[in-house]
């Protein structure tokens, strides 16, 4: 198999759910495994000195318009979650937990929060909320409470997100292909003609 | 003919420049006119806290990279200008003190300063570097020189600006198809299709 596709996504952008329906089918496409990061958005922001968008003057009237219209032509669900930007740390806890023994469960879970985040439009800021939806994949509610609160899960996830940082990643999604680095969902077209094309 | 398809650009920002390539094809396969419009953007960068790409840490490492690639994309030159953010004021300003007379003339000579900072990496920030472009157009340079230094121009400028803030536009390139806002070159996909189906 090639190299993987880096996939890199804060669950609390909504950029990040709507390149999350499409990144495993455009892997698919050109036999690549996709691996998925989940980071702490903030942690960047301070590099880069920009605010959560939905904060900002201007922009957060602009995303308000394009998130809905871009799930409608990805033809996703999409419905605006009563708290933005959510809470996203219980949900990034709980995957650098599962993915070391369970990379596949991971990932079910990560699909599963964000559907319910953006999908549905359900909260996801608490380790309750996040229990909730891991119990309905078959993951034990306790060992998940348990998981989010213990200080080498947080190293972990903070480890992580600092090593993002470090590759560049200053946004959400934020794709690397055979090393290129592309920012944002509307990238995904020109990351299908990296891959169809092996660069240009 | 349809309604216009409005067109905001910075003459500072590469991606105004990518999209300006582009806009024109555009807008003539869907029998759409392109209203051109060029913005001082460091105004809305005031609103929204945002710096100058260049000047951002991470972002501007990520940009040198995804100009050139984007512009290879694209079949368009590009080489990287010695100054960036250039000084865009004599531009905007040449720029629309020709509009009102020969929205033609104005727009060769947006695609002219583009093409020289852009696409040959020639320094646009001085009045004098716009009016040798603008005398290669058949511009007087005279005439030129003396209306960017008009008060009332600077006052237009500024108007347009701010109506365009005012409008909601924050970057460059920013697109308006039937009063729907695109952000961004890599929206040029979402703006054709919506041309192509009316919306979705």
């Amino acid at each position: 198999m090639s190299v993987a596709i880096d996939f890199y996504f804060e669950f609390a952008s909504p950029y990040g759910y709507l390149a999350s329906t499409q990144i495993d089918d455009i892997g698919a496409r050109y036999g690549r495994e996709v691996v998925w990061h989940p980071i702490m958005l903030g942690a960047a922001l301070k590099q880069t000195g920009a605010r959560p968008l939905m904060q900002t003057p201007l922009k957060g009237a602009y995303l308000q318009r394009d998130v809905p219209r871009f799930a409608r032509l990805l033809g996703v669900p999409f419905k605006e979650p009563p708290v933005m930007p959510a809470n996203s740390l219980a949900a990034s806890r709980a995957f650098v937990w599962l993915a070391p023994g369970d990379a596949v469960l991971a990932r079910q879970l990560a699909k599963s929060v964000l559907h319910a985040h953006w999908g549905e439009g359900r909260d996801i800021s608490t380790a309750d909320q996040i229990a909730d939806i891991a119990s309905s994949l078959g993951i034990d509610r306790g060992d998940l409470l348990q998981a989010v609160a213990d200080q080498r899960i947080k190293d972990v996830l903070k480890e992580q997100t600092e090593a993002a940082i470090e590759r560049g990643v200053y946004g959400s999604p934020f794709i690397f292909v055979d090393g290129e680095p592309f920012w944002g969902a509307d990238r995904l077209d020109q990351v299908e003609r990296w891959l169809a094309r092996g660069g240009w």
